[in-house]
């Protein structure tokens, strides 16, 4: 089971902010899904809220439409496969958690299950914005409940320096980033 | 002066899709200005489009809703603290520019000054949204040119691997994660 603790809501932006690739999870009326999203940012500080893209052609699209949640889970190098494969496969088709031996958690406040092996998780309600979302697939939502593993992310700070895993960055094609070396600059 | 050359729009994507830090750059009747923002995303393919959060108060934001223009300029570690600095000083009270030794080269399609030293450049159109705007500090745009230095993206690849200069992720405080490795995987 994967270690977490939970993070402050109000600090819950720094899992996002140096622009990570996530993996979506949604769930509604029994049916649950898990795609890949490189398309996602903070949109705002307090209360916590974000935006992500998502595509009107998945199966992701349609649970989240229905229950007005998702989370979004923050893959460690060690998911990357399982990030492109996500990314690509459909859940119409397959049941990704069980072709891919993906552990899953309950969230706290929302019904999308959460992942193991992630390193930070977002709990997130829709903010219907029906235009937006329409026109442009694209998501705003309130972030309800925020989890980190301790070892990469603990008291509002990324652990990476201290031995923590690497988040990862997706380009193209297969091809990523890993999230590399901290530093830090003054005015 | 920068090397550049013109990055195919539909690979445009990919200078922003790890998630780096940019410097949204505008400018409006003589009054120009630079502020960085790391809540950027790509948001399209074709046409490329982008999404930025803009807050209410900036000088930007005043610009960009005059003109509907601006471009994003993805920095080099290098200019990690210029990033912090354009991120905290208001272009009210002091000319970035001038005060920090900006230099600027012109756009080909928008009025705003692109910025010397950066990885690339998206030069960028606003898609006239007003609720998002004014509810959210969210700014969706066409990308309608772009550029990048050979050196650090080519070919719609970036060349990190092979001596180009690392983009940056800021998370908070004056910290910020330099892009990492490269890495492929197979499905």
């Amino acid at each position: 089971m994967s270690t977490r603790l939970p993070v402050e809501l109000a600090k819950s932006y720094r899992l996002l902010n140096h622009g990570p690739t996530v993996l979506v999870t949604s769930a509604y009326e029994g049916a649950s899904n898990v795609m890949a999203a490189a398309w996602s940012m903070p949109l705002d500080f307090s209360p916590p809220k974000v935006a992500v893209v998502i595509d009107r052609n998945t199966l992701t699209r349609q649970l989240v439409e229905a229950s007005g949640e998702f989370a979004l889970n923050v893959p460690s190098r060690e998911l990357a496969r399982l990030t492109l494969v996500t990314g690509s496969e459909s859940g119409r088709e397959v049941d990704k958690f069980q072709a891919h031996d993906i552990g899953t958690f309950a969230s706290e406040k929302i019904g999308a299950p959460l992942l193991e092996g992630c390193l930070g998780w977002l709990e997130c309600r829709v903010i219907p914005e029906r235009h937006v979302q329409a026109a442009y697939d694209l998501f705003l939502a309130e972030v309800v409940a925020a989890w980190a593993d301790p070892a990469a992310f603990s008291n509002g700070h990324w652990n990476i320096e201290q031995g923590g895993k690497r988040s990862i960055h997706y380009i193209a094609g297969g091809n990523f980033f890993e999230t590399g070396a901290a530093f830090e600059v003054e005015k």
